[in-house]
């Protein structure tokens, strides 16, 4: 991978940058900035900042916490993300399915928009940050392995539709009490008569102009010949459009007073001011699984889109310095009044469209924010919540993934259970419970999968050394010796079914006195299976039966040469290969 | 396995037994009962009823039960088993660790010896019942398997302990009140001075008198040259000597009246009622995890014990048809105002030594046991509590399995962890979330294995065509190829992992070109090793690398094929055999 390496920390140095850098990330971008990366940077984090700011608000409504809170958890964390990012073109902020878990995981303990709920929310991003950063310290990156593709996205896919129906509320302006997935369409079909039909307009129009902007603008603008480099920032600018749009149509035609419209209303100006988290043992105990699930959801959302971003251009990015640089954003986002924060999918990508080149954009990003909160906040007033939900629903939809449940059932159905087993958990039990069982019925189902392993009777084929499948090829046999490969590591959850096939061919076979047990795809034999293979070595004794076994790789046999086993069975009854133990039992002579 | 089979069902026919046989499991011990086998059968049975009525008692009493459930647990189930067992010396009862289940399972939803608690208890029996039967029609038996040996001897060992403790408060007369199990300990050091010294004088004489016949007395007995055949019925009388000596001090010196020294009080005579459980959803589904877990410990205790105990005769034991015979006897304590019971280790041991043949062994221990609470129920008023609670300490003592947690550590440290992690759970959370947290944690831990890999760069052996680990052997190597076997079936857990591996290798190897993957230990490839195969393939080819497959596994590649992995990566770049491969990049030539 030499060819996609960062600069070498020997590139020409540049004075003061490098004093800092020192206490950066390996060739980090700040080292040296090359000029011609300026004008992608600004371009890209103007443009994020006009998608965020809607964003932020809307995600943080989802989160059940004022507008301004999304705002200031998209300064601070930028700016330090920024700095210490390993990717160079992730877009940190308010994410969706961050800002769900945030909803889930707090509503419990305090009420909705209350200051407690924010200080819980500031709270968790206490948490979060310092798990992130102590998994990047300790170089635990590799644990949301454990997350398979499959499960995640399933979880997405249900974590969207909860998201996208959580939103019904605002875009039909009925008052939805706190329900559960399923009962939350029923109640919203049977008191659809209820429906502000101003409030509907706007958040039904929101939609249809944000899936203009989406699917066909861009389009119509290449047909019309508009400058390439426009035609990005413009159809990304949707977002802006419907705030600005029901923004002028409430304030102008006073909907909110005429018509019961709800508004987003007063927004605090200024920037955030310095926020401390709860220090309370008690209530980090209680948010503590939120935590836990946020921190693993939102580094590996992050991940993904910065790795397949950093391939496209043959960059690359470490996955314990995004840990370390998450975990600082969120503890950023603790210290200025803000919620979790995560890489976001749809922003980094059009970061990276619009050319962002270094973690600069990121920060211009942070300060067109930071500009916003201070001047712009009082235009916020008459925005209407519908047009937030439009964004967020439009956003979420992107979310739903048949893609990779076709791919993946047509694949292996084990990997498609899981993607169901995670997606209706998510949909019954909720989105903690649901990915916490998604990841244990992967384990179960790999569990499961090893524990029935590929067994072949094997032969010799034609005069060779070579042993073979006897289903798959012609192969001698001898009536008096059975020969197995069995395809998997024996531990407890194969032993029976070791025990119950070598006893079973044995008990098919009368005449048989020795039996063959061949141990190439036997990557590990742990000590339930061990006392599994004393036990058979004793029951094919019994029945006038000798237990060998070949091909036993060198760690595995270190080990049972030190626990004894190999003096117990006998040495002579293990062969290097196959043919060996052929010729000691004498039915091959070279 | 000939030698060991049953009797064929052509073996001479005995008219009405048939008929009844051919509703039993095949080859059972009532189609031709040899008259030899009498003597034996007489007197195990008569042996284990020694045992039993005492036990059953106990087991009764630290189920929380009165202890008059623990003999009616003792008649039915040990019918019904004797009938459908296939097992001919398993005997079925009260066992301790199932009881200590049921209290944890009950306690919490009905006071303790109420009419409520008993009903619970029955209604548990109908459940496990159910469970267990299900498990053997639906062939499910070798779910088991999930519990590996580390974990359960784990929960075993620590189980013995909480049971222990539990019974101290009879052992002193002192009233401790339900404590987690960190707690019992300093409560009943701070209260001591509370004790009851004439209780704990007949309980701790009564541990004496245990320790003595099961340590000290038989060979005294051999030593004293008496008939070898009385030495058994002898030593394993001991719980109803002290049962005797306990009753007769009390009510020949009022013990209880003058001390108050607890005793068993008034025991209903007559066989048991008819009893029904509790037709409640609610109820059931309250009592589910509970039942789910008797029923695999108690199925695991069992068939551990009978298939040991068969394979010394060379006997076979059917899994699926114990687990409906245990299903069955259940069903039949369930009916008779019992609870849950199993196959129990010291009792079938018992059995065997003392000569049990075959079902009839256990039915003789039935009518005894139904003939004692016939007749033999008021003998039992003045039965001191505290000789119970002495019967239940040595019977657990013997469960404490510090030899596998020594072999085990020797052998193989993530089997230690599980066997550690369950054993510190069950004393921590308790003995049913504490198996559990056992089981996941030994889920996890091979996981945990098989997430890191045992991973060889390989090189040619001489000039054959074997490829070797370069570390292990003396291999030719070539500075534009790297060739790498990985011993592990790819999936989510170690995709990660591969592409670190596949990536640091070529990073190491600026020169190479040529990337060859070995799948000789790849069993299986899921949907996320897939897409990372894919990823690599792509990052590979950015970096001016071609990756190869090598022995790739006939299912594995058919797999492959389907999606169009092959396709994708090209058909010329998959190669049978990793001399193949070489002889297809070039370096070597025959």
């Amino acid at each position: 991978m030499a060819k996609s390496q960062e600069h070498s920390p020997l590139d020409k140095p540049h004075s003061a940058a490098v004093r800092l850098g020192r206490w950066l990330p390996t060739g980090h971008w700040l080292r040296c900035y090359p000029r011609e990366h300026l004008v992608g940077d600004v371009l890209a984090g103007f443009i994020v900042a006009v998608m965020l700011v809607p964003q932020g608000m809307a995600y943080a409504l989802l989160a059940g916490l004022p507008p301004e809170v999304g705002l200031y958890a998209s300064i601070l964390p930028l700016l330090v993300y920024g700095l210490l990012g390993s990717s160079r073109t992730l877009a940190v902020g308010p994410v969706a399915i961050v800002s769900l878990l945030v909803a889930t995981g707090i509503t419990p303990l305090a009420e909705v928009g209350s200051a407690a709920y924010v200080q819980l929310a500031i709270t968790l991003a206490l948490l979060v940050g310092v798990i992130q950063a102590l998994m990047g310290v300790v170089r635990l990156g590799f644990l949301v392995n454990f997350l398979s593709h499959p499960v995640l996205a399933g979880f997405t896919t249900a974590a969207a539709l909860v998201i996208g129906f959580s939103q019904l509320k605002h875009l039909l302006g009925i008052g939805i009490p706190n329900l559960e997935f399923f009962e939350l369409l029923p109640y919203a079909v049977t008191h659809l008569a209820e429906t502000n039909w101003v409030t509907f307009a706007l958040g039904g129009g929101g939609i249809l102009i944000l899936v203009y902007f989406k699917q066909v603008l861009g389009g119509q603008l290449r047909r019309w010949g508009i400058w390439p480099q426009w035609i990005l920032p413009i159809t990304k600018s949707a977002p802006l459009v419907i705030v600005v749009l029901g923004t002028v149509l409430v304030w102008s035609l006073q909907l909110h007073e005429r018509f019961g419209v709800a508004i987003v209303g007063q927004v605090p100006d200024g920037l955030p001011p310095l926020t401390l988290p709860l220090m309370d043992m008690g209530v980090w105990r209680q948010l503590l699984p939120t935590a836990v699930v946020i921190s693993f959801v939102g580094y590996m959302e992050s991940i993904a889109v910065a790795k397949s971003l950093a391939s496209k251009r043959r960059q690359k990015v470490n996955a314990n310095q995004e840990l370390l640089a998450l975990g600082a954003a969120n503890l950023g986002a603790m210290l200025t009044g803000g919620y979790p924060v995560t890489g976001g999918l749809s922003r980094s990508v059009v970061n990276f469209e619009a050319g962002a080149n270094s973690g600069l954009a990121s920060m211009i990003t942070a300060v067109l924010i930071a500009l916003t909160v201070i001047f712009l906040t009082p235009v916020f007033y008459f925005l209407p919540q519908a047009s937030l939900a439009a964004i967020v629903i439009v956003a979420v939809a992107g979310l739903i993934d048949v893609k990779t449940f076709r791919h993946v059932w047509r694949y292996n159905k084990a990997d498609a259970a899981s993607f169901v087993v995670t997606f209706v958990a998510v949909l019954l039990v909720g989105v903690e419970n649901g990915i916490l069982l998604g990841v244990a019925a992967a384990m179960l189902l790999f569990i499961w999968r090893s524990s029935r392993p590929h067994v072949a009777v094997v032969g010799r084929l034609g005069s060779s050394e070579v042993y073979r499948n006897v289903l798959r090829h012609q192969v001698q046999c001898w009536p008096n010796v059975v020969a197995v490969r069995i395809d998997e590591s024996l531990y407890f959850a194969n032993s029976k079914f070791l025990e119950d096939t070598v006893l079973g061919l044995v008990a098919d076979q009368p005449e048989v006195d020795h039996f063959v047990l061949i141990g190439t795809a036997v990557n590990f034999i742990d000590a339930s299976a061990l006392e599994t293979l004393e036990s058979l070595a004793r029951q094919l004794k019994d029945a006038g039966v000798q237990l060998h076994l070949a091909a036993i790789k060198g760690p595995v046999m270190d080990r049972l040469r030190d626990i004894g086993f190999v003096a117990h069975l006998g040495e002579p009854y293990f062969h290097l290969t196959t043919h060996d133990a052929m010729k000691a039992i004498g039915v091959v002579k070279e």
